[in-house]
């Protein structure tokens, strides 16, 4: 295993002023003074790491699921995935808009079941029940 | 692609009784009067069956979260991990307890950007910021 | 297994003026006068669509990668990720810009290849070699 | 998380001659004075170790692809499944084909946005238009 | 769903000697009179299926582990990725080979335990105890 | 990467009684004198660490197969997700039950087969033979 990431962090005194309106528009948004490394390895391509940021900020806003069962799906796919960084990043944001100990810990009881069912279907390839057709 | 399962249903007819014994839980709990195939295949090792549903049962239980967003969360898995059958059943499932299908595709929206992060941050590999360490 | 999809097609007739100017573009940008069921249920949600069709258009389009060369890496995740609608449809684009069936072959030999020693390694966990760590 | 490989790293010094012979035609064939550490693992498994070189050398040989779009596969493939040894020995390999950092970020723009409607497509089930339907 | 395969399947007729010299192999080491269909779209590409056709001989033959065990690790393998085609030949292998429905019941529960135990690792990251740390 | 855990390790001695039970179970079961880090994270829910527990210890338990082929699934399963943890555990575990190193290799390249050709299949989507159907 190596510590170090693929590309180098692209610092904010560095960076150009495409990269650098990205990320004053993360540390606005977000109301906090830093920005995670993340973003920093993505402003290698500007393009990309703008539209992944407006993409973001535009799925995690409020709608019709609030903020924080958005990141507890963020959660749930991520350790379906393995993703370290993921894990990491959205376990924080989760609990910085409320996840209790306990939400998390059944959370991760329904992603387990999930990924067990999952598995158990995809083995013995049950027919899809006719109540379960969506309707026309 | 076959349109056959890997092992018979086993219909309550010619159930055992501690099959049986399951399937009449699973009717009661959720108050239908039928029992979906997944079951029926599962059948064919009682403790196995008896056992998945048991929790499966506690798991999906209202507790720190409610039953619709542990559905969502079983979408999110289920999506990621492309088992057909768990998406039918589980979005039905998520309908009957009054997902709608604003709900439905903000979810899918999140679910879409996860994996697509998830991808980034395993390829260029960023360093887990300090700030996004959990507290001891 | 079943043939419906979880939400209906949402024709061109049947759509908002929203929806209406993504299928619009899509056929422009394609040249083509029909727009594949893909994007049909994804305007369901017409933020979803608008933003996940201009991602694709500007992903997708020459860059430093060419588009053939693109299309081949979207079939290898597609195969990777045992996503059946994407593999008929990448794999028809990919052939439509030019792909050929020996390319396609040998497209899917380093897929096989690349799943394969992926696992080798997850298994054993050899150490990085220095001589691959990112140069500063 | 543990830096130890899950069996010893067997060197040059240690090795038998066939597995030798594996290693002298793996320096050769790259033009290199050392082999890495995956090799090294699957040394305890000579046949094993043969087999995958043999086919490898193959596989990624020029052809009806590149050597250089090649390693771009596999690295998609490789982000895909998060394997961390394989990112970066392949990030390497095709930096030293020519892959530039435009091209490397481009790639894995593809890899994200396929990652991403490949769970749009396996939540939402959209049938395979007839279009796509391969030719007989 | 399309049913069609993304290439034809070159039936023994139709097949260059090369081909045909691999499926008369196939034939000969399973006795049996017919070639299924994984191969005839491999066929495609003579060099890897010839390559495919030579690994699986050798790696599924008697060694260290009997054939039935390493069909069941196939079948584990397959369900976890969700392979359709895997799942239904790869069973009925086993089962030619004597694999009793107990035995694959009991090894999906395995397959499926597995697959929740290590998402549940992958969302709370315990460290590797050091009594399971690889010995030197 | 961070060394630390999502969430903190609840040891022995401040742990509920209803958590020390599972624990002393563990050890009685195992016949060892302490209880790996998986245990201690899982037990911030005593109800998910009791029934996986349960689960484990029935699963893994004597049956149709072995108690060592069930530890080569999980390994299997481990290694096709990328499980760290995992794989550092189960392979010990497979260790201590007497998995030879010939063993542990033959098994990763039948994983490692399983995953290319898995990939193949998916990519080609070749037809589930009549002779693959399960039998009425």
């Amino acid at each position: 295993m190596s510590g170090k990431p693929i590309v180098s962090l692209i610092e904010y005194e560095q960076a150009s002023d495409v990269v650098r309106a990205v990320y004053d528009d993360i540390m606005a948004t977000r109301k906090v003074d830093w920005v995670n490394s993340f973003w920093k390895v993505l402003a290698h391509d500007p393009a990309l790491l703008r539209r992944t940021w407006e993409t973001l900020r535009e799925v995690m806003a409020p709608g019709a699921l609030d903020p924080l069962t958005k990141e507890m799906i963020y959660i749930a796919v991520s350790a379906t995935n393995g993703c370290e960084y993921c894990t990491y990043s959205h376990t924080a944001s989760a609990r910085a808009k409320g996840l209790s100990e306990a939400q998390l810990m059944e959370l991760l009881a329904v992603v387990g079941m999930a990924n067990e069912t999952n598995r158990l279907a995809n083995a013995l390839r049950p027919p899809v029940d006719m109540q379960f057709e969506p309707k026309d």
